[in-house]
């Protein structure tokens, strides 16, 4: 093997028989110098396809020349994977609390005007990236000390994001409940979007909601934004973050782990990590959206649903998405309720089962799309 | 419409709130005799495709003329399919203590024993028939009146075997978690099998453990078995049951609906209650199993699997099943552990998640299995 | 019975057999004018106390003349009360998404900037009360109209909002864990504690973080603020409305829940609803502190834990408040870790299971409280 | 210290990280022979206060002269134990399948019969009790490596119980929902009823139903009887084995654990496992009851329950036990159901949250008991 590969783990948790919960870290340091890239999958415990995604990529990076280094972290939430209810996982919150496992990254756009204070107009580019950097794991350390304790997702998610500061490409692997393939881009690193092989964009503004791509990047755009508006400066420290949703939850598939696998070789490709590589991104149709116009569509009425339209299909207004059984009128022409689609869309992904009670989230969809990029 | 449906509801249950919860009972009543059928679905709560299949028998019959009398439950139990954990359906058993909604319905060998010392050689069959039903139906009444009260899946149970017992031909719709087609079939009924259209047919012995198809067969098996031996008859009372596994769980899929209602229709027919029906039975290849070789395989390793057989594929010995990712492992070879036929085996349905832990029913499969009908 | 008791039933929610999910409400209208108090409890399925309080409630205000109308609404959330894990209710949050259900009520600060640009410096308190009312009526029924749907908990809090928009005082009744009474009170109205008889009150600023109490007072302390700085007035519209948690969760308790009904009365009285009513306040001891020095204390250690520090005792900096058991370590002197105060402070309630992973709030806690009255 | 304690982990099961989920095993060997204890706690893994019992036993018999060995697992089910749902531990049974982790050890009748046929009437009894032994330990071998495998609930009680096998007396430590002490004891061994200080004592048949004190006495029971029949001799093992409820599961109490450290001290004092031990058993009153004098009484309501009896009082026919609140009925004299004794009675346990559907197990009773010994 060309690289070495080297594991540690590290501790996130304490279970309730007082027993260490670790998750596992693999990084990859190549020869030469170059950019960091944080990888982790699975903080929502059911979507463990990730994972697989983390295995190829790691029997294809240990052979081939690597500029910078790549951190890796499968199944990161080791909670909540191991949450089962009935025979599938309850994996997306605290089963203690409702708290989404993806929820506690540390922001404070407070912070951010601080360290912009201690600024000059003449401090490079790169002097002030290592210094926030430095500044921003200061915080998050001394979060994590806090006299009265902190929340299990939030010291969670801290302890990855101590990992993944210093990265300057932070990708979460992710999946939706019963899903196509697709991806959350910051509008700034809109370009980024042709080095995936991803069907489907949805650009996301300068606002944080908790998730480690927000986390991420959210710091250095207001920073950017802060500094150069102030000095009339053009700063930009080329960090980028994103959401990767690669499919359906509950599914190991090691072919389309695969697929994705490239999909991600590609990207770090462009990136100049892999010097060597002469994998490009896939002649393809992508889709942008904004993320206002990403939009989820709730049942009025509770029943069983039977999903029409599969995620990924062009669905033109007035057709058919759904069927509601009734079971209390069978015998005549109430016995299923249709659901239709209010404007042209393209759904990303479907509840994952056939029961619901009103107000469940049918389907995520796009809606105002446009096109990125067409294949031939 | 030709057949009147009428609809009632019955309450089985009440909830934490105070209120009732009811199960609508739809009957087709023929204007010519005949036997009587019962069939209900989803007594376990994720299992709701025989819902589907319900209201395409409902639309069928109302059609068409009926020698007896059809009784159709569907959504039998409506605890387990509103107990949501996660975005699925915690429905296989009660919430509160593990109880599985399938094993609570009423059988007894005394009352049985006791019952056939009232009948004498000469009694007729349709005499005993009669006798045997009410005596049941008073045996069943008798525990649901229990002064200190009953489980809440047992009554249940027993308030729906009260539809149950008077009919000649029980069918009890379920699905498996990710499934082919089989059916349940008494060994002494085997001939049914080539009535239905299930690829896959599972033949049962004379032994109680609780669901209703064998709380249905075994008491008219062992009376007849009892007093044939006894009295050196040949009674044969023509009771038959039926579990009928139609495909995956959590699922709604009106085509596939239709698929399983004419199978039923099939077998309807074929037992006299359908006198115009043209409906046969398929040709197909229809494949045979006794219970004890119908084998559960679990894993050893807890980890994330790859489903690698599909349910229904012929798998030869030493083929691969499954695949566990280890995450700990991932830059080794031993990233993933393979799980492999430990004989012929044909799986019918596998685990719905692939997340498991060590202990965990993988796959049940066809082992030793026969044909019973080719397919042209 | 001298007060007419009407009833009538809202449908709230639709579960998954396509049912109703209905709330009862209860309306006590006086026969001379005054106040409008809406009263409602269980919105956290576990919470139950507050049934049993609503309970006696209505026997009381049967039988005594009544200025106003009082509106009571209990369990009222059906969905939260039913879902059962093991033998507890899991009634926080939607057991399918992690959504707390008391988070989801109405704010929005720019319908109130808006609705101040139409008050003019002479329109009346009177006449901008019922105005304000009618908008604030009329943003909800916007909200649940939204032609993409909403989701359930939202659903839900905003059909409970629409009855309580209209009221003067609002009590949202609720439980702790396992807990002492306390109450939450906006901090205008904090001469309101000493009408209630609770031990200890906590007083929380002008910030909308989603509760029923918030979303009551937050929007009329946002109009008055901004008309009377706008227009140099003194506008009061006199609208409270308060948390109240009444001991612990799992619970119903007939005698403690009268108990909670006289407190309520003493509070009703004092505002003029019960001209006859001869109840005042307890003389007793009461305690006050600042929402922000009401501190949660979290676990470091997963563990099984002892609870030492009763709900309500003073506990000084450095006392032990709680032992974590280390099953590991039960041969030497590590076998149990003690949890210490890390400042003075008063307990109001500590977590329910003695199982807790690392990160697990163990206590809520009073600290740098102060005396609000002496009992004698 | 007196006695060196021992120390091992076992492995138990994997989870769905591919972890090792590890039980501790304790062992406490004295400089005499004697006979050997294996005590357990926390099989369901909400009743965790046994672990705090065998944390004062660990304590104290590190001071003492031992004759014997005693061996003590605490938390031997680390997946129940870390299962949460809601704030509560969903102990009780597997999450996936609903199986009582309880139930699944081995026992086999025909087992029995086999090996009595390698008796002769000339072997000893000391001969007999080890062969057997080693019997039973390879058919427990034999079953855990059944080739395809063994769900984990029985896995984990198979590995167990191959601790417990050679033992000549088995604690199995439990505890109710909301309970009182009582204890489990086979009818062979009732004189030890006196032995403990347990204050309520359920006499059990010779009848097998999973649980490891059946599994550990059915085995010695049947062959005793079937020896002793078959060629006149007097066998007795002395092998005895009980089931201990020490108070409430979620609790952690260290001053309770002693009480219960205590009786068990005694019994082992009464058996010759510490010469020097002066610890007798309590002068108290000791009520009896025959398991099937042990009841369960079920609502028939749904609804918020006011458990009115306190486990341990003695309940008179037709006083109340319980009051079920109804929501819908608050104005009126059906705003609360009384359930009433249905015979003198003394309730052992109630249910642990107010919230039931119908079919809850309300109360576990004494009925037609009787008095052991008298306290002065």
């Amino acid at each position: 093997m060309l690289n070495q590969v080297s594991k540690q783990h590290i501790r996130v948790a304490q279970n309730a028989s007082g027993r260490s919960m670790n998750v596992p870290v693999y990084r990859i340091k190549g020869q030469r110098p170059g950019p960091t890239v944080y990888i982790q999958s699975s903080i929502h415990g059911a979507e463990v396809q990730g994972n697989v995604v983390i295995y190829h990529l790691i029997q294809w990076l240990q052979d081939t020349p690597v500029s910078g280094e790549i951190i890796l972290v499968p199944n990161c939430n080791p909670v909540g994977t191991n949450i089962k209810a009935g025979e599938y996982t309850l994996g997306r919150f605290d089963p203690v609390n409702g708290t989404n496992w993806n929820r506690g990254y540390y922001y404070d756009e407070q912070q951010i005007q601080l360290f912009a204070q201690s600024v000059t107009d003449e401090e490079s580019g790169a002097s002030i990236k290592q210094r926030f950097r430095a500044h921003w794991q200061q915080a998050i350390a001394q979060k994590l000390a806090s006299p009265w304790g902190l929340g299990l997702a939030q010291q969670l998610n801290l302890r990855l994001q101590q990992l993944a500061v210093d990265a300057d490409y932070v990708l979460d692997l992710h999946n939706g409940p019963v899903s196509t393939r697709h991806i959350y881009i910051p509008q700034y690193a809109k370009d980024s979007a042709l080095a995936f092989n991803f069907p489907h964009c949805i650009f996301i503004p300068n606002a944080f909601a908790g998730a480690l791509d927000e986390a991420t990047f959210c710091p250095w755009w207001t920073l950017t934004d802060l500094l150069n508006a102030r000095d009339q400066r053009t700063l930009d420290f080329g960090v980028e973050a994103f959401t990767l949703e690669m499919g359906s939850q509950e599914v190991i598939d090691f072919a389309e782990g695969e697929i994705d696998a490239t999909s991600i070789i590609s990207y770090l490709t462009a990136k100049g990590l892999l010097p060597e590589s002469k994998v490009t991104p896939a002649n393809m149709t992508r889709i942008g959206v904004a993320l206002a116009d990403y939009k989820t569509l709730y049942t009025d009425w509770g029943g069983m649903v039977e999903y029409c339209a599969r995620p990924g299909q062009h669905v033109k207004e007035g057709e058919l998405l759904a069927r509601v059984l009734n079971i209390d009128e069978l015998d005549n022409d109430k016995g299923s309720k249709p659901v239709y689609a209010p404007c042209d869309l393209i759904p990303m992904l479907h509840f994952p089962s056939a029961s619901v009670l009103s107000g469940t989230q049918l389907y995520k969809c796009f809606t105002n799309y446009f096109t990125l990029s067409e294949g031939s």
